[in-house]
């Protein structure tokens, strides 16, 4: 079969062919319907140097998969062919205690996961390709009635990795509460309407870009930041600043501004790869207010996120392009040229 | 000035003159904007007698009250004269643990409220006159900008009831759940309205009158009861069945309707006081399905309930009375002729 | 191998031969090490008819088991031969919700789980021989070091199912709280040991046997029941009532006592299988009192169980057969004639 | 009556005579038992200028209270002239949602509270006096039987500081978790004591002081500081951290120990004003581990220390002074020439 596979460090991606996989016992081979191009395989090709990740290349890319159960290996129970399904992209040991919970996100056994830290499309195989070989039959979720793989495919992590900040966080979100979304890019936007659909909080959506902010159409107040953001944030909040603040962004100056508009006994969630880091100390926040990063999400989370679709509560905007484009694909989103995620379908 | 005052048990309630009332230490009078007229005052004036609640007539009834600060006791801080404000009913005695929480409908130390178990218009003199005198400031909510006390009335009890019932099984309710209605009268469509605003779960309700139905617009799927309904919730549900039953008839027929509806882990909520019996046994529910009552709510709840109304989340559908035609709406009340809430607007 | 099977229904087991178990793929064998003579065995020994189970004799008795692995099928990682383990005893589906949550006691797939609504010991051939064919390697938890399989082997049942019954009602158990066990058998003095390890709730004791709540030296107060149970469970609770209620009886007796004893907002929950009922209405118990019951545990709750036990916070009292005498333990078991849970060793 | 009054900034305080409080409408006056004298107040008397902080001398000080209800002010229901009471240190406006939840410490409408930040002891006259004027007799909680005010006067800051950190982590820490306490001083060793009362957890004490780490007996494991600490508490957690690690410090050192020790999905909380700065990042943290301050505790807090106490669960060291002693006691503080808590009682 054809696949997309980077080929070492410092390189575009090239398409090749590579034997079609077959499932050892326990695992399952999926046809692929959609592979989401995540902003993170541009910083596979170009971020990274031999020995800084547990994982080397080459290796086919996409770690946001969707598509239909192709074959199943010996022992393989629950699963029929054909079925459409949702793969779980952190492949973890399944066994520790993290693994058990469903958060394979947070393996603490690195050592016996298929490869550690990451999953298809990140160091092992991914989806972009007609077919992608599943270590285990507990990744896949079979999709809800009325949801096809092109659109479930970005929401097992655009979708899921939003969801996961939103609902950790939803003790704190009540109605009378507010939540700040800094940045409404493909995971901003998503949690802006998971916010919306699973809770009655007032949302404020930060973005300097207007286009994004119309992405934002739930939110309650859209700002462009500036240096009294945070005071508008007070202002509009009763001088008490907002319960959760999510950055999809992570830079020093969004960190500065999430610290500067939580509310006391709040969470300042760090969804964003921006690289900012944000001093705490006793005095320099208010009291109480949680400061923690999020990464992906569980296989729960991900069976909620694909009802949430399924229901249209919540809907990714994509673009598809066939599998002899996806370079193309990769090439636009780095430019900034696409509208909502690419999805290339094989 | 003018009250409506249930003289003695069995009676109709009667428009007499009444001194006004000042307020003691720590005490505030508020200037009634609007009092809801509640089906349980029907109850109070047709089945009770001498020595069967804690509390004796006469007094004013009215019970779901708000309106706008008009005299300050000594010692009050923190109230504005002129400032709308909602009435939190339940009088506890404000320093047990259940009080401390804002829970004074379980107030633990019945024998150091105001009056055991009761309130203003339960007991104590209500808001169906032209001022209410509160014992504590503590029981005065400020209203949110945009609600107006016709409005917020109603809220403090049938919209504070359901509120509570479905705060409590947030938990239960993720992306994917299903939360059933049973009868949607004044609470249930108060409870549709809620959980859609709180909540992504499916929302069935049941109701037998065509009209009370349409007031839950906001459901998935309405039902007629018959024999078939548990059946028909299960089937909607891929055979689980719901995670949340509140019961706001609480007859015989629904709690059993109920349990043979909820899922395992679920809760089977009862809020009407249909004056039904539900026989628990081991293998009688679903496992670990958990059955209780709820009654009326909490002062941050309320704080919520207003917020969900000022925003527009929730819209109780009321008629408005002026205080010389409270006994009509009270018959009207008991005729069933009557769309949303009686307030009487002194 | 020699097996302790159960040949028919309303038949005592016997001990026969039958062929070693070979792990299949993603299955895996285990050397018993200890095997839990359960009271719930002498109800499938006495107590049932073809057709009233999902599932048929003959099978081999056990379903609380520990050992070592002893046979890997293909696929499975994670695990190494010789390792000490104890056995998750419900087999669910693997795949819904439930299961996946670990909860596979509440499986909603029954008819994808290897047995419906039972598993080893219980509809599939279990512990009570050399070895026990495991279905799939998620249903093993390595045992802590200190702990040995013999003292492992009922923690898997008579302490999982304490617990999960204490661990879900903590947040009602915070310091000031009182807890009630009624029963102090197999199951509740673990309760009671839980419940002090866990926190710092009072513990109030009640059973009419003497060497019974002497087995509960954690408790605060123990009670030999009478007509002024609930009373005397009120005056030690400043008239609150106990806020969590565990019932490891579960008769009409133990229910009316637990619905009496019950806290506002409190948990009533039934562990015990004695077939009572209890009618719950609107006015028939304290405010929100949650009924409902609990079966066995997740498999996280049995990670927890042994590391209380391998550090000494609990310590059941267990008595060892080997197997050929392992009828003579059910019949000891059935007279009463044991102290401490009977542990079939191999 | 005498006092203990803060005259000035940047001074020691005196013993001056002032007219004996009486209580207005709504207010208590406390006959004095206890007055815990907290390294806080040092700070009070050296380090700072004014305006620094939002109120000024002279005060009496003394913020940790115990003593006797002497008079009631007009329309202060539920208290006993003669009972004793702990006083609730935090005193905030009594209106905005947390201090309606009893969180006055985290008050958001400072402009209505008695002294915006503060309470007695804290801008307004403390309890270093023989009588005591607290504003609202909320602040009042009952003693229960076996604690007199002396032992309870430290349990209202040390131990209920303390309790809140631990408490607010309750979830983290089921059987199996661990906890990490740095520091044992007056806090910390309350700390290890709660979490030994309240939880299962293992306990890892850390303190460079030989005696300090003598109080925390309850500890499974102590440690000496030094380059390998967070190491060694990943070796004793099976390589995966503290799931709670409390700095009760608050230093560059110990919160970058902390932040070395702690546990995907953990919490790092800071308790301790050591002035130090915690810089987080996306990678320099482990995933989704919540960084916070906390700070005093609420009133239902109090009463779960007071029960702890009473009980025997939790037993603060204490060294009484006589009031014209009290002088000695903070110069004897300062010098760390102290064993426990200095209690003055006048």
């Amino acid at each position: 079969m054809r696949a997309l596979r980077l080929m070492d460090w410092n390189s575009e991606p090239e398409l090749v062919d590579v034997p079609d996989p077959r499932p050892g016992p326990g695992q399952v081979v999926v046809r692929i319907g959609g592979a989401g191009a995540c902003h993170s395989d541009l910083h596979l090709m170009h971020d990274f140097k031999a020995g800084q990740l547990p994982w080397e290349p080459p290796f086919t890319l996409g770690h946001e998969n969707a598509g239909w159960v192709h074959e199943l290996g010996d022992g393989v129970t629950g699963l029929t062919v054909g079925e459409p399904v949702a793969v779980y992209g952190p492949w973890g040991c399944g066994t520790c205690s993290r693994c058990r919970a469903g958060a394979e996100t947070y393996c603490e056994n690195l050592a016996a996961a298929p490869v550690p830290g990451g999953g298809g499309g990140l160091g092992l195989d991914g989806g972009m390709a007609e077919y992608l070989l599943v270590p285990a039959a507990r990744h896949l979720v079979p999709l809800p009635d009325g949801l096809d793989p092109v659109t479930a495919a970005p929401l097992t992590d655009a979708a899921l990795t939003s969801h996961h900040a939103v609902r950790r966080s939803w003790p704190k979100l009540p109605p009378g509460a507010t939540a700040l979304v800094i940045g409404v890019g493909g995971l901003g936007h998503m949690a802006v309407q998971i916010l919306r659909a699973t809770t009655a909080a007032r949302i404020i959506a930060v973005d300097p870009r207007a286009d994004a902010l119309a992405l934002a159409r739930a939110a309650d107040l859209t700002l462009t930041p500036d240096d009294d953001t945070a005071d508008r944030v007070r202002a509009a909040t009763g001088g008490r600043g907002a319960d959760v603040v999510l950055d999809f962004v992570g830079s020093d100056a969004t960190l500065a501004l999430a610290a500067r508009a939580v509310r006391t006994l709040g969470d300042l969630t760090i969804v964003g790869l921006g690289g900012g880091t944000l001093p705490v100390s006793f005095f320099g926040l208010p009291y109480e207010a949680s400061v923690q990063t999020t990464y992906w999400g569980t296989r729960p989370e991900l069976q909620e996120v694909l009802d949430l679709a399924a229901r249209g509560l919540i809907t990714p905007a994509t673009t598809t392009f066939p599998l002899d484009r996806a370079v193309e694909a990769y090439r636009r989103l780095a430019a900034g040229d696409l509208t909502g995620r690419a999805v290339i379908v094989p």
